[in-house]
């Protein structure tokens, strides 16, 4: 059956092993494989702990890893106490109402403020830690450091930039919390197109997720080369129009996702066929303008598609194929 | 917990009725709510059978209608067989490569040619319809007649060109069929944004999915009203930067989804509050811009947002919340 999503295992640990040898330590996000088992491979590999994004992750990774970072403006939930005393257990926090509603957890919970270092997403303004971290103090708060999300590292060009940007706001931030008595703060940053750039003199952790399979994104960013995408969609050629040299193949967005950023050159990307390019996508098409002067595969032929962005096509299956011939269950699936 | 989907009742009701009234059969796409409670409804108000887009959603609403059609140029599987012993199945056709699978499955099963009407996906163009319907002819395939997706009425102000098109485009293939001997020809068409213009003395049933929930698109397409908007998402604020007029909210793209037509205000609306727009996503966060001169809500309280294309959203939860109190299994997502 296609469309599928096939894991191959040796480039994924080549990819596991490179990012484990970078300079500072790792707390790879999980977000973006979803998988227990590809965690438990970070963490052979030395990952000091695992990111997530939600307490639904939190909750299935702490079934593989004892020191887990919810990287989010965590709004505290009823759950939340129980697995504070589970694992130990960091959250992110950009705000004094979020914090009041944290520090009335019964249970251990350190805490990191999140930092906008450029990307103006979730993230106080450098010049606002010291007032929030006084606050945050003042609710009798474990405040442990500080966290950035670089992601305007994610266009072409500014992957430098960007990690310049985290290390300042980082350099920053570790000032004022020192002021305040918070010794060797946490200084966190990281995203997979700067990851390999932070400064190993400022940050003490870095966070990447998409590094573990690599996607058409970072292809065409330049962070990876197609001997570095561990992830491809197995789809089938149904239909096909010579008089436009297109095809349309049964992986659509409800697989590949829809994620394009301006700059990229289209929806993914073909394996094999570099001057393909998946032009549209619907639900259950996706059409791909095949290079001038080759001839257009027969329909009902396989070809092996890399999505633009990977998390997303890991939060679409159930299950993956990986090349040794097991299947893995993407248990963090669908977990908001 | 948030994020959440949420379907309010009495306005699902009252737009499956409302289609239902139309003046030309029924028989709705359910790849948009994927719910088999929904298709009873609609089953109910008089639709005459269902369009799914793929095997493993036929194989789920096998259980509640014994008319399929699955609107999708279709390869032939091992499955297939089994599913059409059991109900009444059509498939969708658009090449003789494809109808040669088709005719060597050993069940009943009936044939529509996809034409492409204007949308540039799947569907051969009309004047092609000749030489592919007497080659499934010769194949013994069982044709009844032809479909088409008239998508290009996704755009502003295009929807009766489109549906003119549509017209047009099952005018021809009609011809031709009965010049095969193929009588009173099934001649298929719409979507959401045509259906309701779509000619009732040329097209024979429509396949509209999205009308039973109607969605943000649709909103700023002007085929609905905020009064027709019949799902949402609950989401909390998080994150406010009021430097910015910002809110951060808990639906990204893993709830809302990432698409986003160029003509589109952005990734979704927010109920009650017209002016303001969700201006970027990602995975676990949406960035809503808050009208000029309004007070930003508090971190912590909630809103309901609306996405833009409501199909894929159901494709990213396992179960719904109804306004009844109950709660609604999304029994084919996933089912590629």
């Amino acid at each position: 059956m296609t469309p599928v999503v096939r894991v191959d295992l040796d480039r994924l640990h080549a990819n596991i092993s490179a990012m484990a040898a970078g300079p500072i330590p790792l707390r790879p996000h999980v977000k973006t494989h979803k998988i227990p088992e590809i965690a438990r491979l970070q963490l052979a590999a030395g990952a000091t702990g695992l990111t997530v994004a939600t307490l639904g992750e939190a909750e299935i990774f702490a079934e593989v890893c004892d020191d887990l970072f919810i990287a989010y403006p965590v709004w505290a939930d009823r759950r939340l106490p129980d697995l504070a005393r589970r694992v130990r257990l960091t959250v992110g926090c950009d705000s004094l109402t979020a914090g009041r509603a944290l520090a009335r957890i019964d249970a251990p919970l350190s805490v990191l403020i999140e930092i906008d270092s450029g990307h103006h997403r979730s993230g106080v303004p450098v010049d606002a830690v010291a007032d929030l971290a006084r606050g945050l103090l003042s609710l009798g708060l474990d405040l442990r450091g500080a966290f950035t999300f670089p992601g305007h590292s994610y266009a072409p060009g500014q992957m430098a930039a960007a990690a310049a940007d985290e290390s300042a706001a980082l350099v920053a931030a570790g000032e004022v919390l020192r002021s305040f008595g918070v010794t060797d703060p946490v200084l966190s940053g990281g995203s997979t197109p700067s990851a390999r750039l932070s400064d190993p003199a400022v940050v003490t952790e870095v966070r990447p997720g998409v590094y573990v399979f690599n996607d058409a994104q970072q292809l065409e960013l330049g962070t990876c080369g197609w001997e570095d995408i561990a992830l491809s969609i197995r789809t089938r050629v149904v239909s096909r129009r010579d008089d436009l040299h297109q095809l349309i193949v049964d992986a659509g967005s409800k697989i590949l996702g829809s994620d394009r950023p301006a700059w990229a050159t289209g929806f993914g990307r073909v394996m094999a066929v570099p001057e393909a390019r998946i032009t549209a996508v619907s639900e259950h098409h996706g059409t791909i303008v095949w290079p001038e002067g080759e001839a257009l595969p027969s329909i009902g032929v396989e070809l092996d598609v890399v999505p633009n962005h990977v998390c997303p096509v890991l939060n679409l299956v159930d299950e993956v194929e990986v090349s040794d011939g097991s299947r893995w269950a993407v248990a963090a699936r669908g977990m908001n």
